[in-house]
């Protein structure tokens, strides 16, 4: 990677309701911060909600690099729009980021090398683009968690977000892009039942472990978490309960624990109000998860 | 149904950790509640956790009418544990409950009252077992949401646990539980950006809608959640985004509202911190949801 060093920055991405962006102007004032967009009329509205600030707001474009969420492609739209933003009193254009998201689709590393490839070739085609009409991008920011790896050495990408890094998880490791070693979340069950030879229920449902089978509603696993201390899938999860069906018929005594990587940690981690944090010494701290709940 | 009167009591489902036997213990000191079991061990364990309390816990035995998570289908083991329920000390036994979750799979109206008819004969059919063997059930305890308009006047049946009857949800409605007018959860998004002329992203992803397409991870709706003032559905849901696919190309203003009655009004519930409750006369008042995120 072109080292860009580590900007002290975080990307809010589209803001747009009133509320929130009373909230982004609030968080300006305290830290420094970079806004992503893709549309015009987010533009006029930053410019409004920051016009009487001592600071600009640093702006990216967000380019679609094949998810097919937001972004811009390049095109006559992206230079109208890093056009306004360089126009606009009150805010600075910083570059482009992209999320290559159809990455959890992926099959096989080779398709993630591919997608990752995909994903620096339109960024860099953006940059060309912008540059021909004379607007200079300081920050080409890309990164999924799969992808990242594939884009450390790749010319012109002066930022990657890993995002997942910090704790993996069941879904990561099934793209390859870590080992079990590295797997820093977990979540404990207490088995509550077992009713039939092969099937014992836990205390954990959709409410402890979500539904996710993928990132962006992709079906890439085959249960709800992978278990690390019994052979069996978690095959159905209710609010509260999960139901496992064990691999051999075996007799589980209710109380007993069930350690599990989640599949998808991020969309986790918003359902716990705090983590216990194992230390090396075997001690425990905990984290409160502040931002939880933050949709409203 | 064979008026019973309104028990001011919860059912605790199958609660097996020491911890979670503690908060119960605590519980019970201050209300009035019963505790839902289907197996020895659980019944060894709460015997000995609420054995130096002045009032004996209420205990019911879970049947499992077809859902195949928890429960005991009427047989021997069933008579084994009832009679090792009235053996404990600090125990009631009270008699039997059940959900017929599989109600949820259903494709017809014809199906639910069915699998409604089934709910109450294995329940009628558990009784008379227990009879047979010198135990009487007080309770005879039934309720999903959709089966429960079914089991009203069911001979036998003293207590229906309609769950969700209080919000409704695209769930429900798909099942003909409920009607439009009787929706009560609303989930207000908005638009973030048009990148396409029929796609529309909002604010809303699975941290705000969930991944639900069905209870007991069924997949009942096309998408994730029922939008009320636009033609399109919401097609895929990223952590913090939702894509709607619009019917029709048409513009729409990033800023623009988009109201939502949610798939699974239960799983929504937890991961709000507050409710906004639209009184009659248009005032707010805000509803803390304080038993969300109690997994640990």
């Amino acid at each position: 990677m072109a080292a860009a060093g580590i900007r002290n920055i975080f990307i809010a991405n589209q803001i747009t309701h009133p509320l929130k962006l009373k909230r982004l102007r609030d968080l300006h004032e305290k830290t420094k911060l970079a806004v992503g967009t893709d549309h015009p009329r987010q533009i006029r509205l930053l410019n409004e909600y920051f016009s009487d600030l001592q600071s600009a707001l640093d702006v990216l474009i967000e380019i679609d690099s094949g998810l097919q969420r937001c972004g811009l492609l390049p095109g006559p739209r992206l230079i109208d729009l890093a056009r306004q933003i360089k126009e606009s009193e009150y805010l600075n254009f910083k570059g482009i980021f992209t999320h290559a998201g159809q990455v959890y689709s992926a099959g096989s590393t080779e398709e993630i090398r591919r997608i990752a490839g995909q994903e620096a070739q339109i960024m860099l085609q953006s940059r060309q683009l912008l540059q021909e009409n004379g607007i200079g991008c300081e920050i080409i920011s890309v990164g999924s968690t799969p992808s990242a790896p594939y884009l450390v050495d790749q010319e012109g990408v002066t930022e990657i977000r890993p995002g997942n890094y910090v704790f993996y998880d069941n879904i990561q490791y099934k793209l390859g892009s870590c080992r079990t070693e590295q797997w820093a979340m977990f979540v404990l069950a207490t088995v509550i039942s077992q009713p039939a030879a092969q099937r014992i229920i836990i205390d954990a449902g959709s409410k402890a472990l979500n539904l996710d089978r993928g990132a962006h509603a992709t079906n890439l696993t085959e249960g709800y978490g992978r278990i690390l201390n019994l052979r069996g899938e978690i095959v159905r999860l209710s609010e509260e309960h999960g139901v496992i069906q064990l691999d051999n018929a075996e007799e589980i005594i209710p109380g007993s624990a069930v350690l599990i990587v989640p599949n998808h940690a991020c969309a986790v981690t918003n359902l716990y109000a705090k983590f216990y944090l194992l230390n090396q010494d075997g001690s425990f701290e905990i984290i409160p998860v502040d931002a939880r709940g933050m949709s409203q």
